[in-house]
């Protein structure tokens, strides 16, 4: 029997299928999808469970990513209870939707009580109200209520991300009871790294590293070995902030707590990556002029989106039209005003954008404040006088000997170190007076230096060279 | 005595103090760096000591970017022994070296063996060759064998970023003994969240992790619970690949492993949180144009390190000049093409720069792949001819209203329609071929994608008027 030609595909055993689903550039291995959408044809449950439901969540998150539309469903219905919903967590928030719309509430609730709940409220909070009831209803009484205290939490903020199984001990109790407990105790969290220690009223108290505990002998008491500067964080701060706890002092975890100091729930580092991944990939997003998108948007909704942006610089170009139309005359007298504005208009863009670009990431990294941004700022002014003169002196030097014209060259020269310099300034000031304005600068910032070095631009160059050509 | 007016600068005692050296925007309080530089100027070890050693080496590594650069290395030497070498991991490199190139050997050594080791040689690897060797010469021989160890990896790779600081016990032993191991021993890393089981040889066999210690019963054996798929990360392996391992499977640790997979130390999440957040960094400042540059470069280091980007956009501006200029003769009859021109290029900018972003940020996220580039050059396809005859209808109307001409509104509607699809095509192309050929696309897509929106958008623009207008 050979692979090729036959009516009948036939899947190779579980033995002697290569260990790694992925190929070198990181995408699924194209054979092992063939294979995986064979076996869905087939409705081989036998292949699927063997092979496919083992996979680790992100694995076959990626796997949900890389076949067609159309088998994403069936895969999860021939997987049946075998389908871990965590790799929902793990594709587009558009395939999540598609698949999620379609399983029965009743998979769904009975999926979600496997969760870790950090994993389940990610599922839910995407749901619409009536099927998010439906499901929460179906759940445990105790589940049941830990999920809705963190949907009650705003989007973004701790109280959502937070997951609410956490081991906690009272004071007074010895590090040998602590490890008897967690040996007897068959409830726990699926993994931690701290334990926390509260009073009967759920008051946080303090925290207790693992490795702290291993290496302390049984008989000491957890209060003596407790952490108190433990780096509470509020359920309802912004999951940006907290991010930015984690990264300041390398926590792994954080005891998340209520408007009284009460334990709720845990904040583990590899959440805080995905928010740390989300800013960073926001930030590039906005200065591209790139909102919310995702891969798997439709066309429509992918035009959509990018309208804003491209209405305010259509707005912006006009100005800049309007400017050039000032010098209409000029222009008509010497057509090479025409040929060389658009160099001294782009050089200025592309040296604000340099500048911005810095202070945009400096201003999100907290790295610029009040204590520098002055000596950053005469640095940017002495970046733009020097490069605006370098750039000036050879943009000049080509176009005079281009049009035979030194009194081009020399307007050309000082057109743009003039607009290098604004460039410059507008590069940085922007950014902080936005930042300073409660705005996000990677959002605008793009829009308005583009505005001013494009008017800079043609007013400076265009300007000079009718106060030069058309008085003399 | 009142606070101000005196003489003597009182400096409250230590209770008095707030808790957080934090003003409400992120940067250090104004009212701390008074007081620190205050203390610094009275030689104040006793508050130095008591105020600024104790805090987080973070908050010391804002504090020491904070103040003026003439107090950082007073600030060191008051210190003295108490002064923690790690808070230099936390500040920009130019002030590191600035800080540690005046600090004695001697006095670099002895802090040096007190650090874990990935901070040790995130320090020495930035030294010249002499004063590490002599640095290195001061040290017990284990440890210098260890550092040296890391030192000999390349950069960037995960050896260097390893701690070589670790748990390892043999498989045989039970978890009783794990414990009483770890009660003993005095010489365990400062923190740690598993646990490595390896042969005689020192070969990598599993992992525990600590929980997992906590909940099994004292007589099991390590074999029994230890995990062997463990992600080992291959010494080599560079830090951008390990960190999207952390990422894709949510490690808290991973063991590094030499050719031989004997295990040589320990990548820990705060290193690979640090590297996520400098990659994002590098793609995000690449995009805008930017290299490797620091807060706290010079203006010549700044202005010389923005020149190369700034030389290959300033070529592109030529050959878009010299574009126009086949247009010549036109222009100069029909003023209103120069002025109208740059919107048309402007547009197509914008456009191209929005689908070059998302097709960049995709490509680095592993998002992008054989899969669904088709899919996804399919929509920006059509996103491109959507906006383009919205925008490219609106500027048309706008323009014959302006310049009372029917015809210029025609010709800027189609060379619009034109330019926003080829800007589509050039943004998600671009990317997606550098990437193919090894290239990081965010270093230079943003300049070959303007360099095909803006000649396409003048020739379209130019091309078509000259044939309207020439030719009737």
């Amino acid at each position: 029997m050979t692979d090729t030609g036959d009516e009948f595909l036939v899947r190779p055993p579980q033995d002697e299928l290569p260990d790694d689903i992925y190929a070198e550039d990181g995408s699924v291995r194209s054979d092992f999808l063939v294979l995986v959408g064979a076996a869905i044809a087939d409705r081989d449950t036998l292949f699927l469970r063997q092979r496919v439901a083992r996979l680790h969540e992100s694995e076959l998150g990626d796997l949900i990513e890389a076949i067609q539309p159309e088998q994403r469903l069936a895969l999860v219905r021939l997987l049946g209870d075998d389908f871990d919903l965590t790799a929902l967590t793990e594709v587009d928030e558009a395939i999540r939707l598609q698949i999620v719309d379609q399983m029965p509430n009743e998979q769904i609730a009975a999926a979600i009580g496997e969760l870790d709940s950090d994993d389940a409220v990610y599922i839910l909070e995407d749901l619409d109200h009536e099927d998010r009831e439906e499901i929460l209803a179906k759940l445990p009484f105790t589940e049941r209520v830990r999920l809705r205290r963190a949907l009650d939490y705003p989007e973004s903020s701790a109280g959502r991300r937070m997951q609410t199984e956490f081991v906690a001990v009272p004071p007074f109790w010895t590090v040998g009871q602590t490890i008897d407990y967690m040996r007897d105790e068959d409830d726990l969290p699926e993994s931690f790294t701290q334990i926390f220690v509260i009073d009967p009223t759920f008051k946080l108290l303090g925290t207790v590293d693992l490795d702290r505990i291993l290496r302390t002998k049984r008989q000491m008491k957890i209060e003596t070995i407790m952490r108190e500067t433990s780096h509470a964080v509020p359920a309802e701060m912004d999951q940006e902030e907290a991010a930015q706890l984690f990264e300041q002092y390398d926590l792994l975890s954080a005891a998340v707590v209520d408007e009284n100091d009460r334990l709720v729930g845990v904040l583990t580092i590899d959440d805080v990556v995905d928010v740390i991944q989300e800013e960073a990939e926001e930030d590039l997003l906005r200065l591209g002029g790139v909102g919310d998108e995702e891969l798997s948007d439709s066309v429509v909704e992918t035009s959509r989106s990018r309208v804003p942006w491209l209405a305010v610089n259509l707005v912006t170009a006009f100005i800049s039209a309007s400017v050039i139309s000032l010098f209409e005359g000029t222009i008509e007298q010497v057509v090479a005003l025409a040929i060389l504005m658009p160099i001294v208009a782009g050089m200025g863009g592309n040296a604000g954008s340099q500048t911005m670009t810095v202070t945009v990431r400096a201003l999100a990294t907290r790295n610029l404040d009040i204590h520098n941004a002055w000596r950053v700022a005469r640095r940017e002014a002495g970046v733009g006088l020097i490069n605006g003169a370098l750039f000036g002196t050879l943009v000049g030097v080509v176009a005079a000997i281009w049009f035979r014209d030194v009194s081009i060259g020399g307007i050309i020269t000082t057109a743009m170190l003039i607009n290098m310099f604004a460039a410059a300034m507008a590069g940085i000031t922007i950014p902080v007076l936005l930042h300073r304005s409660g705005t996000d600068p990677a959002v605008s910032s793009a829009v308005f230096v583009t505005a001013i070095t494009d008017t800079t631009g043609f007013f400076s160059f265009l300007g000079l060279a009718t106060w030069w050509f058309m008085s003399s």
